[in-house]
């Protein structure tokens, strides 16, 4: 627990899914119905600080994740990253695109290019996606 | 095999290492020494779409090369990337970053923030990670 991390001191959104590991959650980023976050429960810097069992697991959570994303929101592409310069715990976005949103072809985090589209079946898939997320994971978790 | 895609026209850089399935190359980004990417060796859009062994194959590849830049390049923090907005087949970008480089703490996709710094030791290093790499990876992926 690091008290200046943003991601020790919050959920970081609302909680779909957590398991010891990790947690799943809807940070609700604007423009961007289906955006997901896989955060670690305790903070740790690097993916590759992790043991390996851990670090499988946690990638077998960002794709059933990745999955569930793409089956509910039907986009152009997924995006998946694990950056942390700003936050340095261990997190992965988890980014569902599409042609029209406010920065494709370029990723989430340059300038907007336009503005959001006003795509009320997003939000509704997206809001699907939330209430479909902890069963799609604990299938998918299932050992 | 896809002839408008770039990753299935061209290697993408200097091969430093591959299977079957991928391959890690130098892609001499400016600025950013140590910069890797692993590219699938197949047309494959989304990660999602490879069958789990595979997937799982690759992404130990993706943490064998995190590791190997991490100890050769000594970052601040490692990025790691996996988008195709631009070029849809199956690739990870995996980027040794400073808090002098020239989008720090922004992702490298940004616009610049200050000019590339003068770090001729960070380039011998680079040079040193790609003559290592190969042995390193066989070493990593040994079953």
């Amino acid at each position: 627990m690091e008290t200046s991390c943003e991601f020790c001191r919050e959920a970081g959104g609302r909680v779909l899914w957590q398991d010891a590991l990790c947690r799943v959650v809807e940070p609700a980023e604007a423009g961007y119905p289906g955006f997901t976050r896989v955060i670690l429960q305790r903070h740790v810097r690097e993916l590759t600080d992790l043991p390996r069992e851990e670090r499988e697991h946690l990638m077998r959570v960002v794709f059933a994740v990745e999955e569930a994303v793409r089956d509910s929101m039907v986009p152009d592409k997924m995006n998946v990253a694990s950056l942390g310069n700003m936050t340095p715990h261990v997190h992965w976005h988890v980014i569902p695109r599409y042609s029209d949103d406010r920065h494709f072809p370029a990723p989430v985090w340059t300038e907007p290019r336009r503005a959001a589209p006003h795509r009320p079946e997003r939000d509704a898939r997206a809001r699907e996606l939330a209430e479909t997320m902890a069963r799609r994971l604990d299938e998918a978790m299932r050992p």
